[in-house]
C-alpha cells in the first residue's frame, strides 16, 4: 500500500480539481491510500458530491491555510506553517505519507519540499524533472525552471539524478544523457556548459554529447539536462507552438461548410491525434534531489491531469527512487574522496616539502 | 530596381536550391536583380536548365572557394578569401548589391559580415533576428544564435535593432517590446535580465515588461528581446514539437483503412493546415546591427524557403533599415552625451571642490 499526501487546496482551482482527481485515483488503483490536506469541512463537503467505492482509502487532514500562487516562497515557509502545501510535506517528513502531490506555488513548494525535507546527502540544489513526449517513448528534461544559475557540477549532479529516475521509473538501465546547447558541435556554448561537458565524458553516465532543442521531441536520448532557464523557454515554446497548431488544425477545419464536414468524417482520427498530444498525460514533474518524493503538478490541470501527477507520485515512490539517488552519490563522494586522497598522497611522494619542488627541477 | 547578391554556393544545398529560387524570383519580382556568386562555370550550367524569362536580371559573379558548413568563423574569414560567401558581402560593401543572401555556416556569414560590412555606430553587437508564426500576425525574436553572453546594454539595443526592423517592415510604429523571462512576475530571472529590464522601462520604447515563451507563439507582443542561447533554444524547441505532431498527424491519418479515407476526404484542409505551419515561408533571419541588410537562410532549406530568404532581402533593403537603426542609436547617444553633460554640471555646481562637499554638509 502506498499513501500519498494530497495538498487539496492548491493549484488554480483547489478542490474542484484535486478531489474528483482524489476519488478517480483511489476507485482505479487498489494499493493507493491518499490523506486530503486542507480546510476539513469544505473537504468533506466536497467529497461527499462525488461517489467513490474506495472512500475508506480517502483520509482528510485538516490545515487551516492556503498558499497563495503568487506569494514568496520565504514567506509561505515562515508565515503559513499551517498551510495545505507545508502539512502535506510535513506527513511526508513524518512517514505518514510516502510521497505529496501539489499543484501549487511551484517556488513555495520548492522551498518548503527543501527546508522539511532537506536535500540529500551530496546533491547542491535541488531540480525539476520533467517528462515530454516523442514518437516513441518519453524524452526526461532536468531542470525545468528551479534553478537560474547553476555550475557545471551541479548540471552533473542533474545527470546523476535524472538517469536514475530514468532506471527507477522505466527499468532500464544506463538511459542515455546528453547536455542541451545551441549545437552539437564541441566548440559551442559558454564555459559553463563546455566544463560540465567535460565531467559528464569522465563519468560512468550514459553521455551522448551536446543536444539541441528539436532533440528533446524529435531525438533519441534519454535525458536532457540543461539548467532551469533554458528547461523552461524549452518547456514552454513547445507548450505555446503547440497551442498554436491545435489552433490552426481547429479554424481550418472549421472554415467551411465543405472542411466541417470533413472535421466530421475525421473525427475519430483528430480525436486519436488530440489524445496523443494532450499534456494533460505529462502533467506531474518531480522535484528531485530532496529526501522524500515530491510532485508537482501543473497549477491550471484539470481532473484528468492532476490524476495523472498522483499516479506519477505513486510510481516514483514505489520505485526506491531516493535510495538510489543517495547510494549513487554517496558512491561518487566516495570515488572523489579516494581520487583526492591519492593525489595528495602523490604530490607528497614527488614533492615532500614545497620549497624542494623548484630545486629538483 | 534592387540588387541583391546571392552566395550561391552557400547551404546544404547548393547550387540545386538556390539556382532555382533566384530563377523564380527574378521571374516574380520585376525591380529586383540578382547577382549569383560563385564558381562560374557550374552556375552557368544550373541555369542553363531553368526556363527563366528574365535571365537578364541575373548576372554572375566568379569567386572560386566555398565556405564549409563547419569552417570556423575566423578560419573562413583568414583563409577563404575568395569564397561565394565573402565575395557576396564585398559587393554590398563597394555598393554593388543593395543586400545579400547566403544559406551557409551562421557563425562564418556573421563573422564576415561583421569583419567586412562593420557594426553600425553604437551597436555593441551584431544579432539575428527571425520570424515566427501566430495566428495572426508574426512575432519578431531578437537574437536567435548569434551572442552567447550578453549584457543588459547589448539587450536593450536588441530592442532598439527589432523595433526599428518591425517599423519599417510592417509599417507599423511603436511595436510592443517584451523581455523573454521564465516568468512575469516583477522578482524573475538573474540580475542581468533585471538591469535590462529596467533599461528598456527609462526608454522611449514601448515596453511592455517580461513574457515566457509560449507567448512567442500564443501572446501579441510584436517583438521579443532575449539572449542568443535562449533564442536558439526557443526556435529550436518549437521547430521539434512542430516536426512532432505532424509526424504524430500523419501517423495517426495512416494507421488504418478507415482513417486513411478520412485523409482523403480531408485533404483540403489537411494541405491548408500544413501550408500555415510551413516553416519555409518564415525562413531567412536578418543580421542585425551590421552597415548593410545580410539575411541568413536556413542551410537545409528547399528552393521555396530560400527564394523566401531572397523575398525577405528585398524588403528590407527596400526599407532604409539600416538609416533608421543608426538615426535612433545615435540620438540615443546624443541624448545619453546630453544627460551626462547635464550631472556632470549639476554635480560641479552642487560640490565645486571635492574636497568642500564634506564640509558643506
Amino acid at each position: 500500500m502506498i499513501t500519498i499526501a494530497i495538498d487539496a487546496m492548491g493549484g488554480d482551482h483547489g478542490l474542484e480539481v484535486t478531489i474528483p482527481a482524489s476519488v478517480n485515483v483511489v476507485d482505479s488503483h487498489l494499493q493507493v491510500k491518499l490523506i486530503l490536506v486542507g480546510r476539513e469541512a469544505q473537504i468533506r463537503e466536497r467529497l461527499d458530491q462525488h461517489r467513490c467505492a474506495n472512500r475508506d482509502r480517502i483520509s482528510v487532514q485538516s490545515a487551516s491555510e492556503i498558499v497563495a500562487m503568487d506569494d514568496p516562497p520565504a514567506f509561505s515557509i515562515r508565515k503559513k506553517k499551517d498551510s495545505s502545501m507545508r502539512v502535506a510535506v510535513n506527513l511526508v517528513k513524518d512517514g505518514i505519507a510516502d510521497a505529496c502531490v501539489s499543484a501549487g506555488n511551484t517556488g513555495a513548494l520548492m522551498g518548503t519540499a527543501k527546508f522539511v525535507l532537506g536535500t540529500i546527502r551530496g546533491i547542491d540544489r535541488p531540480a525539476i524533472c520533467g517528462i515530454l513526449p516523442r514518437i516513441s517513448g518519453s524524452a526526461y528534461v532536468l531542470d525545468l525552471g528551479a534553478n537560474v544559475d547553476v555550475s557545471p557540477e551541479i548540471l552533473f549532479q542533474f545527470g546523476i539524478m535524472g538517469s536514475q529516475l530514468i532506471e527507477s521509473y522505466e527499468g532500464r538501465s544506463s538511459p542515455t544523457v546528453g547536455l542541451l546547447n545551441i549545437g552539437v558541435e564541441e566548440g559551442k556554448g559558454d564555459e559553463a556548459i563546455k566544463a560540465a561537458a567535460e565531467l559528464f565524458k569522465n563519468s560512468s553516465l550514459n553521455y551522448v554529447g551536446y543536444v539541441e532543442a528539436d532533440h528533446i521531441f524529435m531525438g533519441d536520448t534519454d535525458l536532457i539536462v540543461c539548467d532551469g532557464v533554458l528547461g523552461n523557454v524549452a518547456l514552454k515554446a513547445s507548450e505555446g507552438v503547440a497551442q498554436f497548431i491545435m489552433s490552426v488544425i481547429k479554424q481550418e477545419f472549421t472554415s467551411s461548410a465543405f472542411n466541417k464536414l470533413s472535421a466530421l468524417v475525421s473525427r475519430p482520427t483528430l480525436n486519436a491525434v488530440k489524445s496523443r498530444l494532450d499534456h494533460r498525460r505529462y502533467n506531474g514533474a518531480t522535484l528531485m534531489g530532496l529526501n522524500a518524493v515530491v510532485v508537482k503538478s501543473h497549477g491550471g490541470t484539470d481532473t484528468v491531469g492532476f490524476g495523472c501527477a498522483i499516479e506519477y507520485a505513486v510510481k516514483s515512490a514505489g520505485s526506491g527512487l531516493v535510495e538510489r539517488i543517495s547510494q549513487r552519490i554517496a558512491a561518487r563522494m566516495e570515488t572523489e574522496t579516494i581520487r583526492e586522497s591519492v593525489s595528495a598522497a602523490q604530490a607528497d611522494r614527488e614533492s615532500p616539502g614545497v620549497t624542494s619542488c623548484s630545486t629538483q627541477e
